[in-house]
């Protein structure tokens, strides 16, 4: 029996439950299924959606306050785009192994201290990505290690200069946009973070 | 030959380029692609994405400041989730006219005036999607339309509430979240909009 106390349960006027489900197409990173589901009404549809084993997103900040971020392309829009670090988990990886394990590779940045700030959820409709946000600080510069066939630019910025470029329409990536808001709360005293050291047999990665 | 003032003439290193491109799943919704790209350093890689037909969200504003948001199940990730009002484009239809549809369709509400605020790409490692941002105010309630097999919720809350909820955690869809920081800077003066009547042509939907 359901959790009389499960705040879920309030929703039960608007849960899909699964028939049946079905993987139509897998590559070489895309696993893609269709399920038929039934609707509360007891009506059947069908949905379709991406399967992705859950990423981090790091929003690293330096010792003077600014901030490090990244130019990359983005194929699936042909253009390059501004966006805090990130990368997608490994098989078997935690996420703030990822999260040390990304900023390490892509910026050659290691971080003293850390705070998960949290989730976000980026394509509700047709994915069940999940992206953990990640703040890292005590940043020092060490060697980059990119991944084979991985180009990117690194560069540094101001929360000013990132929030200027959203209101104006030149950054749009929605994991960095939301870093933005998080970044903005934080230093406006409103929102906290809880850092913690790198531990241990995360280091020297 | 490229204008040389395009900014995008600076990501030519890391440019990737389209070698050749399939259509590996056509679904009732889903559009899945498979390209093989050439990369910067001429090496080739295979990118696999979605190409979505694109969305809309609508922020919408009661005449006390008010927030009008939905509850509404989301099957990838198996619960319901806090959202603004959204939707995708129907075959050849703008931006413009999907809000006005969408609002009146989800919620009952037709609004006076509009704002569009800008846009979030939300997906860029594996969709084109991307979400326009509206706003609407001067709401009137009508009657709700919602589509087969469409079942939510319609709240109205405070943007203090929204805040609370996503620094607890409790809020964590992407483009609500960036609707969050687009309706802070603008309640405190910061970031602009520029509001407009709804056309002639999409009242009385």
């Amino acid at each position: 029996m359901a959790d009389p106390k499960d705040p879920q349960d309030d929703d039960a006027h608007l849960r899909e439950t699964r028939v049946s489900s079905e993987q139509v197409f897998r590559g070489g990173f895309l696993d893609v299924r269709r399920d038929a589901v039934r609707l509360p009404d007891g009506s059947t549809a069908q949905r379709e959606y991406v399967v992705h084993p859950g990423a981090v997103m790091v929003v690293p900040i330096l010792d003077d306050g600014r901030l490090v971020i990244e130019r990359q392309w983005r194929y699936p829009l042909d253009r390059a785009f501004i966006e805090f670090p990130a990368g997608k988990l490994d098989a078997g990886e935690g996420a703030f192994a990822c999260a040390v394990r990304e900023l390490a590779e892509e910026t050659g940045y290691r971080a003293g201290e850390w705070a998960r700030a949290g989730v976000l959820h980026n394509a509700i409709g047709y994915s069940n990505e999940v992206i953990e946000i990640w703040f890292a600080r005590e940043l020092r510069l060490g060697e980059r290690r990119l991944d084979h066939g991985e180009f990117l630019d690194v560069q540094t910025t101001t929360l000013e200069a990132l929030e200027a470029d959203a209101a104006a329409g030149s950054l749009t990536d929605a994991k960095t946009l939301i870093a933005l808001l998080w970044l903005r709360h934080w230093r406006d005293g409103r929102w906290d973070l809880h850092w913690q050291p790198t531990p241990a047999h995360l280091q020297g990665q």
